[in-house]
């Protein structure tokens, strides 16, 4: 598979005259300039991205949830076993996690992909199988992955994000699961944006004061052992995990196809910090969905200048908040659609 | 009419029980306890609303906005002319506003409330015809409306929320047009705070430094006028608004209906403060929907003790805001109506 190395050829600039003719747009609808705030800003990038003023609707939107697991699992990093990320794999295929609850109210697909899943899973409509290795190694004693394994990973999110949007997908969703993965995820924040990993490492799930200190160990044991090369294929194979690189491609993926990507908490922040550190402008096709109350989410959107849509408390991880954030997004789409102009409504002008 | 006495006496405090009940199936949902943030809290406020564990989904949701101009226009508070608040009221019914396109996408219903629009109205499908006089006096100069007046108002709001949940709505939202209504509100909002004008008085549509000024000593000489009391209805009566007082009839209206209640942006938020005041416990149904810029609205909420659930740089009115996050409260009701439990997923808990 080349998909990664070939949607990373796609990737061109935002468009400035769709950006341009969707802000003259926007002071022709009936509201005061600026009077929506985000709504207005979301939808200038939306017509940025696709080139078109009014922009497209981002619908359907198609929710990706890849799931792996973790070696580092093994250092006592969070007091869930292992095993419930292929439990909550079952509980995605019967709709009943918290994602597929907020992809039926948005009328999204979700799709898993097991990147490396530590067991075998049975097949299942709505699982694709592209495991990898049956999860990483343990970040904090060796690589948790080889070079060629991170390639493999990547190449599987911009090939699922590509298939999606193939399938008519008009705006892509981050999501993943892993039980250990915040734990990679704060290791290639540290590594990407500089911060030391007590700044970014949080609680997870909901970790104690022993487990928060035996995960930031493990974190500083990797990032002692990767040293001062952040290149970031070397970040990914050192500390990362396989949901994060596929996530990575899976982004790079959407902006190849020119569809808006809605990022969602700390796990797709690092995954976004690898991709816009691999090809700078990818960025600009994604919104951060929501800012996730771990430490790690809000340095990375920091280091990438990003103001999330929104910001409710959640750490859930599954791209729920990213899928909750998709209404306000299409609400942005909408506005431009569909809003009178004061021409057309007969209203006067201040 | 009696109206609003008559939801005064339905007011009863929320139900501590399903409060409870609520708390408990959240903690057995398949997901780390805590992790959905305010979206859990959401869930159990809809609870205590409606008295059962889960809730009832927010659907139907109905908007009504109420419309009534300002006497105080004359101060030069703002640089649109009055006509556009009759000229908005034509763009709501013929579904080409801000508020016409978030209702849409939520499936919601617009009433639209002609309060007290200074001039005629043509008879229109989804206009109600409730005007109580055109327009109020000049509250810089003399009290903006009489006690009669005002009692008139809180009554058409109480029985358009009840004929709006007798109509199958579960969920109300606030909406409102009124040229010159952020004057009056930050009138109240002072009043009812005890901020000074300056404080809780914004830029509204965007005005320039010399109608601020202006805005702000018209609210100062109302104030003066309106001296040490305090009393809700008095200040309503002095410095409100036709709208606002209707906004507070269908607040309470929604409490005593046992609704959710999502409260927009300034002039809600004025609304509501007089609701709180004159029935207290009545925020209890109310949800903010949004942080509006208004220096007035942040200053209502912090009074009320209230956390806005979006925050996007908002300043329109008519209910946009409120309206965004009836998705966000609806999400918080799927939840726990549809997620599995750990027993029922056969996910492990820590």
């Amino acid at each position: 598979m080349n998909e990664f190395t070939d949607a990373r050829m796609l990737i061109r600039p935002l468009d400035a005259e769709a950006a341009s003719d969707a802000e003259v747009l926007q002071a022709r609808l009936t509201k005061p300039a600026g009077s929506l705030g985000r709504i207005e800003s979301l939808g200038i990038q939306l017509s940025a991205i696709a080139a078109a003023a009014p922009p497209p609707y981002p619908s359907p939107a198609a929710v990706a949830v890849f799931a792996a697991d973790h070696g580092v699992h093994a250092q006592g990093v969070t007091p869930w076993p292992q095993e419930v990320t292929a439990q909550m794999v079952a509980n995605f295929l019967s709709g009943g996690a918290a994602i597929n609850v907020f992809a039926r109210q948005m009328c999204a697909s979700v799709t898993v992909v097991d990147v490396g899943v530590a067991g075998s899973l049975d097949a299942a409509p709505g699982l694709l199988d592209h495991k990898v290795r049956m999860g990483t190694a343990d970040l904090s004693v060796e690589a948790a992955m080889s070079a060629d394994e991170v390639m493999a990973a990547l190449d599987i999110g911009a090939l699922v994000a590509g298939e999606l949007v193939a399938k008519g997908a008009r705006c892509l969703v981050t999501g993943e699961m892993g039980i250990a993965n915040t734990t990679a995820s704060a290791a290639v924040i540290a590594a990407l944006t500089g911060r030391p990993p007590a700044e970014v490492t949080g609680r997870g799930t909901g970790i104690d004061d022993a487990t928060l200190e035996r995960k930031i160990a493990a974190i500083e044991r990797g990032l002692t052992r990767l040293g001062i090369d952040r290149e970031p294929l070397k970040v990914l194979a050192e500390v990362g995990g396989l949901e994060i690189a596929a996530l990575a491609g899976f982004i790079v993926g959407g902006a190849a196809a020119r569809v808006p990507v809605l990022v969602d908490g700390v796990i797709a922040d690092a995954a976004l910090l690898v991709a816009e550190a691999l090809e700078p402008g990818v960025v600009g096709c994604c919104i951060a969905g929501h800012r996730s109350v771990e430490p790690g989410a809000g340095a990375a959107l920091e280091h990438l200048g990003l103001e999330p849509v929104l910001d409710l408390g959640m750490r859930l991880g599954e791209g729920s908040g990213a899928c909750l954030a998709w209404a306000v997004v299409d609400a942005a789409a909408r506005v431009m659609n569909e809003m009178a102009t004061f021409d057309a409504a007969g209203v006067v002008e201040k």
